[in-house]
């Protein structure tokens, strides 16, 4: 078994850094915040005895050499990126939770025919620059680095530029590192694994997504003067948007959602109708075909709903990514070490999007899930228990373990 | 007449201070380019020969005297502050045609007995600093000086540390002075004129208004992971909230008007419910118990519709106005002097508020309206002819010189 309290207090202690309002974390990808994360975790891995590599996305990559030269490694890993208002688990309990199966190992003298590679990936959550998981897709050959590196923050950053700035490009290609297999650990992020009382979610699929971001045109006009008839709403539009998004959703029960995070007026003023309202749909759905079909109604309905106002409508779909079906024999794994170590278990399908869906696509790989408080995630109050932490890091360990032979 | 290529030109010239992005002006409230636009309209008001007062909420008055020391001025302006994407007339013709007025009358060699006090109120608009029409409220004892600089802009920088930083706090008290009469010119910001080829709206009333900032609270949660059923949307009931606004002002019509045009996502993340909706419902009417129905209706219904959704809803007034009647003997000025000087006009009801409005409370007060072009404003794109300008200006002009007497 790992050790829980060691776990739980690296967490804490990373958790220190990019502190919120409201007792979680604001250590969104590529800011100062996540370059003092990076260190921290690189102190931590140098002191496990670890040998780091960076790419040019800014992964970065923490080996414990095995026995066979000519053996792959296992990866473990996730993000310490965090959400704007994020909480202190989401990612940060898979990154931190590799390094404790490293720590544990060396407690255990515990040598493994596969090197072991504790793995920190580049801008998961996609708040700051969507699409999430950015660089894993890059490591995967779905977007290609220059997409990578062009991509803009609300400020207008790019990418590049912040990775640089923050002293993170590293000088290893990108993706050219071959994987024997890749696990992630993570919070559940939704309700199931506590209500259902079970201790670790064996995660078979991950749920497809798209996101579409809609620019809708109206005219800015003034909110006193310019006559009910005479308005271009785009405001209005995009309301009626949302309620379709929800309609299409409900609609596609169970196994679907729908909603709206980002919305953008311009130019936001109280007594001006806005000539521009830019936001992003958010659906997913662990059918593909469903997924797509959604999209298309969505895409059909919008520019007629936006069009029955006069209220000009162009769509881009700006993040991407199809339901994943995990590594059979890895998830086989995950349930094993489940069972053997006396822990209550369930398959479930991820409803977040993890760079194991894209890891998925050049590797073996799986994922482990622990409950979270109320399934709430994205939100500062995010919770778990030092136990359920420690369950899953358990089931990590064994089955990371286990696939690197000893 | 006046010198309508002169008053042009004046006009031209302040466009250039803050000019916006597409052809229009952003020179908000207290920011530098204000700043920069006080100092050339002082330096105008110089050269004209015009005495400068300030008082302590920033309010420049520039006085021509009269012949009868006992007499009290007739005022004439309006602001010289612009929306964040505003157009080049709405507010500045008002001021720079009240310069114009006493350069004609310098021309002229025309004395009066009353002083004519040219006059530029600060954030008119309501777009950095809420509610609109500030510094005009305050001269006219509807709002303290206190509430006025503790007013706070979308950066949490305070308008009373912002008018001290940009240098234009002056040492008159605020409402001191007592106005014989006050004169408001603007463009109409409306399509009537134009629609009914008139040269001049001869403005009768101004319609009421009120500002319902609500604060929708639902609960932060990932977009992927949390199921419908789950959720606590905020965003989804401030739509269904703008549908029932829209609703509101439609069943009322004709003589009501209703939308949102400043929204407010917490934390507009993609990937995330916003926890936390912010925005504003401006609704008018020139009908005052109609006015007051529609804001009782949506409060009732707002706080059903959230509580549907589990979400909270909490309502504040942050502006308010009281539909206006204007000085019937000001008004058949304006109306006999469009008539004396050939122009074609028509009565008005004002739809946006203007610093005329509270100085209705303290004295005499109408306005002139002239047309513009597809009753656009609060839109770079407002435009009006030069033939208009000078068309309301020369109407300005023989109003106020019969009001201040030759
Ligand atoms: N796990 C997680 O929150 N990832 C962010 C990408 C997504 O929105 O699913
Ligand atoms: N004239 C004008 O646009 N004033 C701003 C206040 C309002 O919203 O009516």
């Amino acid at each position: 078994r790992v050790n829980a309290d060691r776990l739980w207090d690296t967490l804490m202690d990373m958790a220190k850094i990019g502190p919120g309002i409201a007792g979680g974390n604001n250590r969104q990808t590529l800011t100062d915040e996540d370059g003092e994360g990076r260190k921290l975790f690189q102190s931590w891995c140098d002191q496990a005895g670890l040998t780091m590599g960076v790419d040019t996305m800014g992964n970065m990559f923490f080996t414990r050499p095995g026995t066979d030269p000519d053996a792959l490694p296992v990866y473990v890993g996730s993000h310490l990126d965090t959400q704007p208002t994020g909480g202190k688990f989401d990612g940060v309990l898979g990154v931190l939770s590799g390094l404790e199966v490293v720590r544990s190992m060396n407690d255990l003298g515990i040598k493994t025919r596969h090197p072991i590679v504790v793995t920190n990936w580049t801008n998961e959550e996609g708040a700051r620059f969507a699409p999430a998981m950015l660089a894993s897709g890059v490591f995967a050959g779905v977007h290609s680095q220059e997409f990578a590196y062009a991509r803009k923050d609300p400020e207008g950053k790019a990418f590049g530029d912040e990775l640089k700035r923050i002293g993170w490009v590293g000088d290893e290609e990108v993706g050219a590192r071959k994987m024997h297999a890749y696990f992630e650990y993570h919070i559940e992020q939704g309700p199931i694994l506590e209500a259902e009382n079970k201790d670790i979610g064996v995660v078979t699929h991950c749920q497809g997504l798209w996101w579409l971001e809609f620019t809708l045109t109206g005219r800015e006009a003034h909110t006193g003067s310019t006559p009910m008839n005479m308005r271009v709403n785009a405001g209005l539009a995009m309301s009626r948007i949302i309620e379709m998004v929800q309609g299409v959703a409900m609609e596609n029960q169970p196994g679907a959602v729908g909603g709206v995070g980002q919305v953008v007026f311009s130019p936001n003023s109280r007594n001006v109708l806005p000539g521009k309202v830019v936001f992003t749909v958010d659906i997913r759905s662990p059918d593909k075909a469903k997924l797509d079909r959604m999209r298309a109604k969505i895409e059909a309905e919008a520019p007629e709903i936006a069009d029955a106002l006069g209220v000009g409508c162009s769509v881009e779909a700006i993040g991407h990514f199809e339901p994943v079906t995990f590594d059979p024999k890895l998830v086989t794994a995950v349930r094993n070490a489940a069972e053997r170590l006396g822990y209550s278990h369930m398959n479930l399908i991820s409803g977040a999007g993890h760079d194991a869906c894209w890891a998925a696509k050049v590797a073996p790989a799986t994922m482990v899930m622990c409950p979270c408080v109320g399934g709430l995630s994205h939100n500062e109050a995010e919770d778990i228990s030092k136990e359920w932490a420690g369950a899953g890091a358990d089931v990590l360990f064994h089955a990371v373990v286990e696939t690197a032979e000893i």
